[in-house]
């Protein structure tokens, strides 16, 4: 008997409570960890704050989410004048304990609230926040973003960073492959055969999960495509309930396709060029991992065969903060089909 | 931001609620592939079963919460004349697939149902059940095979297995001590100064959760001790709602005590000598791994400290399949502590 698993069940959460959830869900020290350790993400960051610094020198910045402050005391080390770090959480305590112990208290100024609720004592002219979730829009904290810049961003001001971009790509999974021949195993080590099993196996396993996990790049079937790009200097709420856009990828070779793979980057104006912070399966792995959106059951794909169509991101009705991702595909010859997948409430980190 | 962990919430579910959720948990394949995966744990059934076909051949054979049906197939390929594979969950579904599928239909009959309600049509000669959780005691299926025992086991029948025995000791955990030192390793790689979250890291991970997890031969501190043994053929109801025991261990050497660390193994009786599944972390490797037990802060040990109290295990007052685990122990010459903990309600499998 395993004994803790997949005790997971949609349904709608009132709103009250989906908020509390989501602000106790940073809590605890592993997400923090995670995030800090994540050298790509905090790294990207404090390079493209340090190379920004002749913007941030003097200036007032407010970090939206800022979780520890890591983000804010970059900023002061850039050389801002104030920098405002606004946390919902109350990991926000432990931010003003490393502030103060960084010496930065009369710089760095932590506020515990939303920053929808929260009231600033001035305009700001540069607003920094790591916002993205898995799959980019995952609990939606860009509208936070969004909402920050149009009420304190002084006009002109500066937004790090200032562009994301997702892609898509068709991949196969050895592991769900494994999985399902697994069944077809027990025969020979136990005599039973349970070859029948593979079916229920696949379904359990090819559902309409977002499944967060790290892509390898050998099973990644083609290019990927951008499907869509996001402006942060000129995005909208409303732009923000519908993220879409088409696709068309074509396949190196023979392979089955267990599913698309989804990632995003995000982009740093800098003075000299840009700086792109990725999680493509093809770069240095991160928390963010990829998502995985599996096919009812894998298809074989040749050389050149066509996986093309149109993703749709947009907030679950059931809780706003989670995405959901509707993608219209058609697989070479294949007659279109539509499947519609989400964040599992009450997931733990996948397995895998 | 890292997304999904960790919306962990204790709280009361109705009973009903309960009841649905701890058999919703068992749809998933991922359960099932564990449960069959793991060679130690199917292959002693397996054996134990076949080691006692004289016993077996020609009876009638009741498995409690049957999940596949392998250890009901395994009897009928053993001679049970008969064998009422009881199960609750939708993976009754297939169960009867599978039986089916091996040309046993006859033999073996599913049963849906808790085998508190099902009616069989017969008394048994054997029981047999995988009925562990982790900590042995999780999700108390124990209760069932007890209810199903003095209900349908005829006077001298056999229970597969039929001694339980609980162990504990205390162990090391690196990877705590890692946690814990890391903090103090951001300011060498960001040049900022985060050392003051250790001690929150320290709340956070050395907290009062059950966290189930292997432990490594060299990370246990003492020859463990045995605490509690239970035998199949006479403990009651009443006696599974506190099953406790004293404990004395004694440090091999010097180290930093994380907590202690509790497991077990089941016997089954055989014509030759006895089998035991054993899930002891000097034994092979099973799905139940080990439940450690975090103090609140590592406690330094020398060789020969002893560590000794008393282990107290009994059913949450939230949910009765869920245990609660209570130690009250002393280390060394240090005061005596008390501590009591929980597995999480809704935790996915313990990262590491």
């Amino acid at each position: 008997m395993e004994k803790m698993s997949h005790v997971v069940k949609k349904r709608k959460l009132d709103k009250s409570r989906q908020e509390r959830l989501y602000f106790d869900s940073y809590t605890d020290v592993t997400i923090h960890e995670d995030m800090i350790a994540d050298y790509v993400r905090t790294n990207t960051y404090r390079t493209a704050i340090m190379r920004n610094s002749e913007l941030i020198r003097g200036k007032v910045v407010l970090d939206v989410g800022a979780g520890t402050g890591v983000l804010s005391i970059f900023c002061a080390q850039a050389g801002a004048k104030k920098v405002y770090a606004v946390e919902a959480c109350s990991i926000a305590e432990e931010a003003v304990r490393i502030v103060r112990h960084n010496n930065l208290q009369d710089r760095v100024e932590v506020i515990r609230g939303t920053v929808e609720t929260v009231d600033l004592p001035e305009p700001v002219e540069v607003i920094v926040s790591e916002w993205m979730g898995y799959a980019l829009l995952h609990e939606s904290m860009l509208n936070s973003v969004v909402y920050a810049r149009d009420k304190w961003l002084k006009p002109g001001g500066l937004i790090l960073p200032s562009k994301a971009e997702l892609y898509i790509a068709p991949v196969c999974d050895p592991v769900v492959e494994d999985r399902l021949h697994f069944w077809y195993t027990v025969k020979e080590q136990y005599g039973v055969d349970m070859s029948c099993m593979s079916d229920f196996a696949r379904r359990c396993i090819m559902n309409s999960d977002i499944t967060v996990n790290f892509v390898s790049i050998e099973d990644v079937l083609s290019h990927p495509a951008r499907f869509a790009e996001l402006d942060l200097y000129t995005v909208t709420a409303e732009e923000l309930r519908s993220v879409k856009g088409q696709f068309r990828c074509e396949s190196f070779g023979s392979s089955a396709a267990s599913g698309l793979c989804v990632y995003f980057t995000v982009t740093f104006s800098c003075p000299d060029k840009p700086l792109v912070l990725s999680t493509s399966p093809f770069k240095a792995e991160t928390h963010w991992k990829q998502a995985v959106l599996y096919f009812d059951a894998p298809v074989r794909v040749v050389q050149d065969t066509a996986v093309a169509g149109e993703v749709s991101m947009y907030p679950s009705e059931d809780s706003a903060r989670h995405v959901c991702i509707r993608v219209d595909y058609t697989i070479g010859e294949q007659k279109g089909q539509t499947k519609t997948f989400s964040i599992p409430d009450w997931s733990g980190e996948a397995q895998s």
